[in-house]
């Protein structure tokens, strides 16, 4: 990307949504209110849930809304916008409101997880960037909580900067992988900008730089004696690798009574090497040497090495998690739910299509989370239409009956449960009113809500189908617009 | 990404790039010219070729190579840089020489498409950079160039900003994408910024915001008279989204005489409802009317959907472009291949490996294409070493034998044909010596270029392996490495 000056982000919308903003100008509809729904279909990697992140770049590219004169004179040099309109973007600011979940909630198809109310050049223009933060940042919030999952405990660093798909997608998506609860990245401007802990310390290149590996492993350990990890796959592993750095620590750590020290691997099978690393650096008394280990890493490979006894440390984690390789895709859509009539009804509006799977749930909506009291977990989330909620549809012993909408004949009937809004207000009328959390804070909300998470949803293959229910008025809007849209 | 300020890219670097500069610093390696190789090991999604890309912003980033006084700032305050070390990066510029193959050029495993050479500290910095930098606009040109092949002359654009793995993945990627043949994106600000022509019509949410279908339609007609694409599929593309196309058509251009107009799918089978739209329209007298389709569109899908006869005219491709969803990553590395020793002389350095396709191809080299004279069409690339060329290595009668570096029985001697160096000089000392072609003459050049590879290389499955063979210094060098080194 153009590293010589700032670029006004403002402009990173598909031109589709300024030709609309120009057409809305002209039809009379400028100032139509209109309701959109952020929203997903479906979970990368057929997983159980996703981790909903990208919230915060998404209220500084709210705040910093704006057209600078020289896109004005970009979109009047396009020859197809009436004046008008580029006289109304040169005052452009967001007016509207924004309702959002929280950066590290756990979050499920077909629930909302950004709600905006503006007018409608408004809410379009902000389409493609609020996307594209939202489904980039959750992707890789996602890919991370998983990868963390499997390592079970141990360290997760993010090392994928250079395989990322583009400057933002390694700067943003360590600070996602941080979310999701990777415990450093490579990546230093991630740290300087976000604070999420960046950390490294040789290539290949290192070694390759000096006469013998052993003079680069023992220069290594003068210059950084505090907590030296040598990097011992340049040549061969075993034979000249661990030898060379078990030396080098013995000559230079040891003296010093220093016990702090690692290895890392880059290559070969590391079930077998790491065991073979470990007895050595035990047998040579370096009991408290961390081993570290990178190439190629997912969570299932990672799964699997521990089955098979690797002896690891820490995982650096990067192409695989950078660009969530194995699904490098979160397909949230943006859709028009609801505008408001002249009159200030809210009138819900369906898109249908040949695909079932792409029809979308009308109306301006509550999100709800159902806890059970006893448990403490999780029972389902459920929508319900902006003018009711959980207490209106409760029945007369504060049991609530709900249903699945895909087959509305399974009900069941929940007790002894609380009921939270899972959406919170960030903007109302243009002005933000959400306090952000740290970014160490969202780490530890995503895990705290990870544990109101039944182990059947977290399971890799094949998790349970997390319930995200309609109210009876909800469905019953949907169902009416379904058959009767023209 | 931080939308409010201008980032410093030099601080997109990996932690150990700064970690090992610093240890370079101190231990007296400041100076080392080393010279590094940016290539990569295997063509994604299997095929037979990759499309270099992403060099102009690798230039732009070497120009702007700078340590803010925040970053030595952010730097100190890790408390493990020498100040003689941060001193040097208050000051630091890009003093070596850089050699690139050109954007466009069609490259293949094992061949450096970039090479610097410069002292350790500088060569090392700029690592994570100029790799995410060719890996991700390289991974998109190349996606680009199959989907654009699979679409035989017909449109082929770029669609897929919302789905980008973050902004600057949207913003390149879309410039990648007309490199390797889009004509033009969604993307509102590539346009702006790099020339990739920007365009678009309507979303689902034009159509859902007026009380009819037809009315939306018939407005965008007449604001938009010139050449209105309506995007058919919201409620019912047959039943009710052409025929309202149709009218609305009928009832505004037609009394103006116009005919340039154009229908979009996004859902449904698109070779069942392409071919019915097309006769609607044929019928109806739009004969001229285009057909575009977009929906989770790949070279796959675009080739059977030919194969099936659908009629269209323009393929809206996605989230499978811009993410490059069949492969997302592009395995570029960037390895130390030889440092100067205090004499000056090229030294050869190797990197070994438990993983055989990890081992690196030693020595400061040079890097041949070798055309046959009769045909214009590449016989393979061919790479000597820094002080030999091809010249120096023919056959008294002008034929040059070659052979293959896996298999080295395997030999062959081509006559008649012309030999050009695909690298170019970037930077010399530190300064930019080449001129960047325009973004059109770079679509352009690629495209001549694939004229050049024989069909072999371009099939989609199971491509032909192209040769990328050694002159025989430079095998001798590798072989002795190989089984002389620690």
């Amino acid at each position: 990307m153009n590293t010589n000056k700032k670029l006004n982000m403002t402009m990173l919308c598909d031109f589709y949504e300024l030709t609309m903003g120009n057409g809305y100008f002209k039809a009379g509809y400028k100032d139509r209110i209109t309701h959109f729904d952020l929203f997903f279909r479906s979970v990368p990697d057929k997983g159980g849930y996703a981790i909903a992140a990208g919230l915060e770049q998404v209220i500084e590219y709210i705040q910093d809304l704006h057209f600078e004169p020289e896109d004005i004179e970009y979109l009047r040099s396009r020859k197809m916008f009436d004046e008008g309109f580029l006289d109304y973007l040169a005052n452009f600011k967001f007016t509207g409101d924004i309702f959002a979940v929280p950066e590290g909630t756990p979050v499920f198809p077909n629930e909302p997880i950004l709600t905006v109310r503006a007018p409608a050049i408004q809410s379009q223009l902000l389409e493609t960037y609020l996307l594209l933060t939202i489904n980039h940042q959750s992707l890789i919030a996602t890919k991370a909580n998983r990868i963390v999952r499997a390592a079970r405990g141990r360290t997760v660093l993010e090392f994928g900067s250079r395989r990322a798909q583009g400057s933002s997608g390694a700067i943003d998506g360590a600070r996602a992988a941080f979310i999701g609860g990777c415990k450093g990245t490579a990546c230093t401007i991630s740290d300087q900008l976000y604070g999420v802990p960046a950390g490294g310390t040789m290539a290949h290149a290192w070694v390759q730089t000096f006469d013998t590996q052993y003079d680069a492993f023992r220069a290594y350990c003068e210059i950084y004696p505090d907590n030296p990890v040598l990097l011992v796959d340049t040549y061969n592993t075993l034979k000249s690798g661990v030898p060379d750095a078990i030396r080098a620590f013995n000559d230079v750590l040891k003296p010093r009574g220093l016990t702090k020290c690692g290895i890392r691997l880059d290559s070969g099978d590391m079930a077998y090497l790491t065991r073979q690393a470990r007895q050595m650096l035990d047998e040579a008394g370096w009991t408290e040497c961390k081993i570290t280990v990178s190439n190629s890493l997912d969570e299932i490979i990672i799964q699997d090495l521990l089955i098979q006894g690797a002896q690891i440390d820490a995982f650096g984690v990067g192409e695989r998690l950078i660009t969530a390789r194995s699904e490098p895709v979160f397909g949230g859509v943006y859709k028009l739910v609801a505008y408001e009539d002249d009159e200030g009804n809210v009138v819900p509006k369906i898109k249908l299509s040949e695909n079932v799977s792409k029809i979308t749930t009308p109306q301006y909506k509550r999100v709800y989370r159902l806890f059970g009291n006893e448990t403490g977990k999780a029972i389902g989330d459920w929508l319900c239409t902006y003018d009711e909620d959980v207490k209106s549809n409760c029945n007369p012993d504060g049991s609530l009956t709900i249903f699945d909408p895909d087959a509305t004949w399974k009900k069941k009937t929940i007790n002894n449960f609380t009921a939270k809004e899972l959406q919170k207000p960030i903007f109302v009328g243009g002005r933000l009113v959400y306090d952000m959390p740290s970014l160490e804070e969202i780490q530890q909300y995503c895990a705290d809500q990870m544990e109101t998470m039944w182990d059947e949803v977290k399971r890799f293959d094949n998790p349970h189908n997390y319930y995200v229910d309609l109210s009876q008025k909800l469905w019953d809007i949907k169902y009416d617009l379904l058959t009767h849209n023209k």
